[in-house]
């Protein structure tokens, strides 16, 4: 089974109040060391046999991304099922 | 300059409904292969100087997942500057 993720974020020059919102709340939480905050969308797309990026594509294209205000990327990810989930789970970080 | 990724998706027993919509919406687009859609939410937090992965624990686990229905995980991005506006604007996938 392999998952492909969709990563999809703000363009550069489009303003992103949430993101501004969570930045603007840091110094509250001690935090100061981060200057920027964007928050985009992750979609995760389960392929029933080989995974197929241009079909991802073609879906990113169509209903996930708005070309006007939005760019993605497209990433391949093994999913070792069981780990994954106990990963997840736990929140545990993967400094790839 | 340095970025840390938090990846926050739904936990797996909780339903998802865009996700679903989005799944119901690919037979109209001749897409049969795609199993499950799952949306989540994908935050760059941008670091001044050294990326902190602790402090972007601690933003995590305060303002940007919901832990009674959410789970995250957090990455080391390396950002160099020029490319990745550029291979984001072309939406280039990136087959890790």
């Amino acid at each position: 089974m392999a998952r492909v993720l969709v990563d999809v974020m703000l363009k550069p020059e489009i303003l992103d109040p949430q993101g501004e919102a969570v930045a603007n709340a840091l110094p509250r939480l001690g935090v100061n060391g981060i200057t920027s905050v964007r928050i985009g969308k992750r979609i995760e797309l389960e392929f029933e046999g080989e995974p197929d990026l241009d079909q991802a594509r073609a879906v990113a294209d169509a209903l996930l991304a708005n070309p006007v205000i939005e760019t993605f990327t497209i990433h391949l990810e093994e999913v070792v099922a069981a780990d994954t989930a106990e990963a997840a789970e736990t929140g545990e970080e993967n400094a790839a």
